[in-house]
Formats: C-alpha cells, structure tokens, sequence
C-alpha cells in the first residue's frame, strides 16, 4: 500500500462507520431534460474516443505528477480505469462503501443525466518518460520514438502554462455537464499524485469521424472535415491512425498519438474579409461547402484547375496545403471542437477559436511535416495563432480487469 | 447619419458593385444534427429570455461604449433589434444586399442549425446614464432609482475587468454555437460605437423558470431552484420580476432589472465536506433534493422543526437565508448557468461554479438585502467566492418596426 491510497483510503473510511451507499443510485429525469442513455461501451481493444463519433461536448484536463511513486502513478490510473467505466455507463463512481459522515467520492452532478454517449480516453505525455533529464518513473527506455515534443512551427505563441503534460485526459460527451463531471471526478481521484495542469472545454464538434455524420462548421463559419477519415474506412484506419504491430513499442500496438493545438481565430481581420477572400483563404464556398470549382460540398478537389490562367485553388488556400497529395498521401484523423473563452480584459475581442486535436498513428511522418507546410504558407495563418500545443501516447484498449496503460507496466 | 453609420455603410457598400444575396439561404442539416427548428418570438409587450423557460446555453457580453453620440447609440439599439428578430427565427442577419467582394455582415457559423430557442436579451448598465459625474448622452435624468451600482457585499472579491458595462446582451439557446453566433454577429455590428468589456458562456441551466421544467443539478450536485417563482404564476411575476407603472420610470414599464453575479465554487473544501457537511450547508438532501427534515424534493420547508432540541435546518443553512420567510416575503426570478474555464495555470484547481442571473422588479427591496444576509452568514460562503458582479436594465419589448428601449430616447 502506497502513501497516497493509504491516505485516500483514510479519507474514504476513517471518519465513517456506517456503510450504506447513501448516494449513488441513478435517478432519472433529475437533470430536467430525459436522461440521455446511450451509451459508447469503455472496454475494448481500442480505447473509446477516438473512432467513435464525436458527441458535442469535450473536457479536456493535462496533468502533471507530483508523486515519484510508479505506484502511484499505477494506483491513479487503475482508479481512472474504474472510475472512467462507471461513468461511461452513466453510473455514480462509488468503488468504496459510502457514508454521510465521509465526502462522497462521486461529485454529484451528473446524477440522473445519463451516460450521454460519455466516453472517457487517457493519454501519457513525453515528460512521463524523462523530464528535465530525469528518467522519473523508470520508464524512459520504453518512450515510443514517436512520442517526443513537438518541433517549434514558424507562427506559433505558445503559453507554456497551457502546453504539455504528463497525463491527459480527453472526455466528449452530448452534455457537457456530463464531460464536466468525469475531469472533476478524475481529477480529484489523482489527488496527491497527480495535479491539474490545464483543461479546455469545447463544443460543437469540428469533424465528423463516422458516415453517419453530416459536416458541421467552424466558428469561422466554414463546413470543417469534409474529406476526413471515416472510422468505417478499417484500411486507412489501420494506416493512418493505429499504431502497428511494426511501429512498436508492444505497449502502444492499438493505441494512437494524440495530438492537440488550441487555435484561437483572430475574428478581427477576418470578420473584415470579403466572402470571396475567405473562401480563398479556405478553398471552399462559404455556403455550401463546395472547393473552389465545384458544385457541391463532397465533390472532388480539383487542385490543377484553372480559369484565366490562374489556379482555381489559390497556392495558399488552406485545402491544397493540408490536401493529402501534398502531404506523401498523409492523412490525420481529426477530432477537434470549438472553444469560446471570457475575452481577455481590454483586448475588446472575442476569444474562441478551435481546440485541434487529431489522431495518428506515427506524428513525425504524418502530423509534423503537414504542420510544418501549414505554418510556412498557409493563408489561414493571417487569420489564426496556435497558443497551445500538446502531444499524448493513448495506449490501447482495456479488457475488464486490466487498467488502461497496463502493458507499460510490465 | 451619423460618422459610424457612414463607416458601415461604406464597408457593406463600399467595394461592392454586384448586390445578390450569395450566402444566407438557409440550409437546413449542415450542422451534423437535424436544424432545431424550435422558435422563440422576439417581439412582444416583454423582451424574450425573462419568463422564457432557461434553454441549456449562454452566452452573455457586456459592452462599453466608445462613441459619445447618442444617435449612435439609437444606432447600435436599432441594428441589435434587427439582428435579434432575425437570428431568433434562425436567419442570418443580412440587412443589406450582400456580394463576395465585401465582408459579410453575418459572421455565418449558425448557418442551418435552425433557431434552438433562441433568446436575446438587451440590457442598460448604470453607467449608461452617468460616469464619473458625466452625463454622457443625456439620458441622466433617465435614470431609474433602482438601477444603481450594487452596493459591496462582504467577503466577495471582485474582479474589475469582468464586472459592469454600459450595454449588456444575453443569449440563451440550445446550441452553443447559436450563442455564440449571436453574440459575436452583435458585437460586430457595434463595431465603431461599442466595444465588447466582459463576456462569460455558460451551460446547464441551474433553474426552472417554468413549471414545464425539472430541477437540473449545480455544479455542487445539489438540485437548485426548487421553490423559485414559476413563469405561469403571473401575480408572482407582477410582483417581483415586471416593473409597473407605479415604479417608473415610464421607459422601464414591463421591463425587469438583471443582476448577476459570477460565483466561483471552492471545489477543493467543498469537496473534501462529508455529504452530510454538505447537506447540512445547503439545506437539502443531495439525491433527493429534499428538505432536511423532509422526504421529498418538493416538500414543505420547515424552518422551525427541531430534532433532539437543534434546528433541523441549520441557522446558517443556504435555503433558510434564501428564504422569503427570512426576507421579507420577497422573491427573485433566478434564471443562471453553470461554467467552466480553463484552470487558472499553478492553482491545479478547477475553475468553474455558477453564473447566477436574477430578474427583479426592484433590487433595492429584493436582491440587494437577500444577498447581504446570504453574505453576513451564509454556510455556503466557504466554498463560494464571487468574482464578478453587475446591474443592468431590461427595457420592456419591442413591437414590430420599433427598437430596445425606444421610449427612453422619446
């Protein structure tokens, strides 16, 4: 038994001695709409929350450790695990007996909403492996070759405050008072190993991931992820987001590298952009969807047309920057969601953008070098600032019994 | 017209010869879910977003205005109507003939999610009428004896930069990004005359203004907003949230007085605090919702019922100073929303708790003497901090052809 769950464990027990569970059964209809039931299942040999199509609602939380006990760091995420099933069926996280005279171990406030298609997926970051020179934990000889901290990209302003991380956790859901409840009751189950980093909210999902979903916008008011990866497409899948059997480590066979980009959209210069700018800025017609020389959202870009002798397609235009036949045929699946912040005070702008994140299987020959030709000529750079930037190791699904990360440990 | 008008008639005009309508149509499904095509009228003898049962978002602005022009002023009121009536009924708001080759005046993101319920509500802050012994626009002797700034409230800590503001606009709807939308098409259309001070989204509503609604949960997990005044109880409504005639001023008849404050919830205490701790805080039980002493949620609050000679419902119980039997009889219609922001960087707390929003007929008799006894001993003021406060006037509503708030400029 470590220090940190005996100390939880005292937490849990040493005031108490009644056991009832005094909270905890699901109560529906309490939130005020009809709870909502589906449900994404947490087990399986993928980790949910990557192919599954996104819901509408993300919290997102990093976390540095504070521990420098490999049982702790165990300890936390054998609870995530548990506490990240339960929840994903839209139950309470009650793992111990409960008592009046002890402070719940589930924060309450999604009693009664439903799993709301909760799904709940972990990540490791570069510094868990070695910080500073420092091989924290012992882990350090199984760092993924893929899992370094990203290159600087020409453009950027980072705030270091809201970069990085040795532990993340990605929550989406259709309520947000659902996404809110898992990072706050996570977060308080990592207490005295781990402490919050930074979090992000979003909503409105930019990407479809699935068929079975239409194209939403960006708050630039562009349809976003027309030619995105589909989860039922298994062949690009398996090329493009799942770690193989052949890129190693053991431990990440299944799994994907996350990696997340907060975009703020600087709405100043481009709300003052003609129409026809911004669709050359983007490629694509405002309205419907259509690239630049197309009728209809999902026809075909045309990245050599011309009309009087120009490029129908400006060089610049974001599609043809970020178009796989400029990229060695790389693709990403992206995954992001808009983000709305308080404006910062005297700066009287709006403050929303978007929380990029994508998935791949191996970011230095498929995120990277995209990014890099982005950052270095794409028109949408006018109009955007990366202000935060992260990369995760999300291991491979769990079977019932095992935790989420398991292999790393053995 | 006006220097601002001229301004914004050269940038819808200015470069453009072509005059047909090329976005704004709109287009139904393109937002990934079905439109929501649910509507809520904007015009009528109250503003929208009152009475109106909470939908699930917000987002809310306050603005100061940079020009000292009353009829820019008149200006920004009469586009901020346009825009509403329009955005309500899930248009983008295009007023003039738009072409590709200028900026269009609706920022577009909305586009086919359809109206979601949506509400804008329009209010004027205390400085409006008077700052720094200056009568900007002439509209001192308007001012009404209510709209005053709040007094300080002890214990509170209150940030500057997110508190007041000459003009304020509420946006409540279903989606987020229909929120957002209208926030941001408003803040663009002030442009030259008003600048955007403080904004704040939110999710969840944390009340029931109709009896058509459950009680949703705070971010505490508490039911909150059991007992509050019900939209169908129109007597309730006369008396504590409708200004009438005998209150005056004639400009705020059938209008309401909005006060909010921006309450931080201390997660860490609050959530170390054994569920009876916290039960015994708020005065209800945690499940259920139900009154101490009681077995159902909405059961009778007995404020005088003892157990073994104590009172069953502490002394210091949030309900019991909340109560109108604690005040005066008096009521406030509450209508507030959870948030959550990115943690504060090194605190490793959650940032989040409740954007409280009440409605009264008079703050004088009702918020301001509530909210001094909840400050002078209220339970919950270990685990709350208010950061942000503000006053506004809601002027009544607007009849089709007229403007927010016309009769104050006759």
């Amino acid at each position: 038994m470590t220090r940190r769950s005996a100390l939880l464990g005292a937490a849990a027990f040493g005031a108490g001695v009644a056991a009832n569970r005094v909270v905890g059964k699901r109560e529906p209809g309490s939130s005020g709409a009809s709870p909502d039931a589906r449900l994404v299942p947490f087990h399986g040999s993928r980790q949910a929350g990557i192919a599954t199509p996104p819901p509408e609602f993300l919290s997102f939380a990093a976390f540095d450790l504070t521990s420098s006990s490999i049982d702790d760091l165990r300890d936390v995420l054998g609870e995530w695990t548990a506490a990240a099933a339960t929840l994903a069926v839209g139950q309470p996280y009650e793992p111990r007996a409960e008592s009046a005279d002890v402070a719940p171990t589930d924060t309450g406030e999604a009693m009664g909403v439903g799993p709301s298609r909760l799904t709940i997926t972990i990540g490791f970051g570069p510094s868990l492996f070695g910080l500073g020179g420092k091989d924290r934990f012992g882990l350090g000889r199984k760092q993924p070759r893929s899992l370094s901290p990203l290159p600087p990209f020409r453009g950027e302003s980072l705030d270091p405050d809201r970069c990085g991380g040795d532990l993340c956790i990605q929550a989406c859901a259709d309520d947000p008072q659902v996404t809110f409840h898992a990072v706050h009751v996570l977060t308080r189950l990592a207490s005295g190993a781990a402490t919050l980093r930074w979090s992000q909210s979003g909503f409105g999902r930019t990407s479809s991931t699935s068929r079975s979903q239409s194209t939403p916008r960006n708050l630039m008011g562009f349809k976003d992820g027309t030619h995105h990866i589909r989860a039922e497409d298994g062949e690009a899948m398996d090329e493009f987001v799942w770690v193989q059997p052949s890129d190693g480590p053991a431990w990440m066979v299944g799994g994907s590298y996350l990696i997340l980009r907060r975009i703020q959209m600087l709405f100043d210069v481009w709300d003052s952009t003609s129409l026809e700018g911004q669709e050359q800025v983007i490629g694509r017609r405002k309205q419907s969807g259509a690239p630049l020389g197309g009728q209809e959202e999902y026809d075909t870009v045309d990245l050599e047309a011309q009309r009087d002798g120009e490029l129908v397609i400006p060089l610049d235009a974001h599609i043809r920057l970020a178009s796989p036949k400029q990229n060695a045929g790389q693709r990403i699946l992206r995954r992001g969601y808009s983000y709305s912040e308080p404006t910062e005070p005297g700066s009287g702008q709006i403050d929303a953008g978007l929380f990029f994140i994508s998935f791949q299987r191996d970011p230095e020959r498929q995120f990277i070098p995209i990014q890099r030709r982005l950052a270095g000529s794409d028109a949408l750079n006018h109009h955007t600032l990366n202000t935060a930037s992260a990369i995760f190791a999300c291991p491979p699904g769990i079977r019932p019994g095992g935790f989420i990360g398991e292999r790393l440990f053995t």
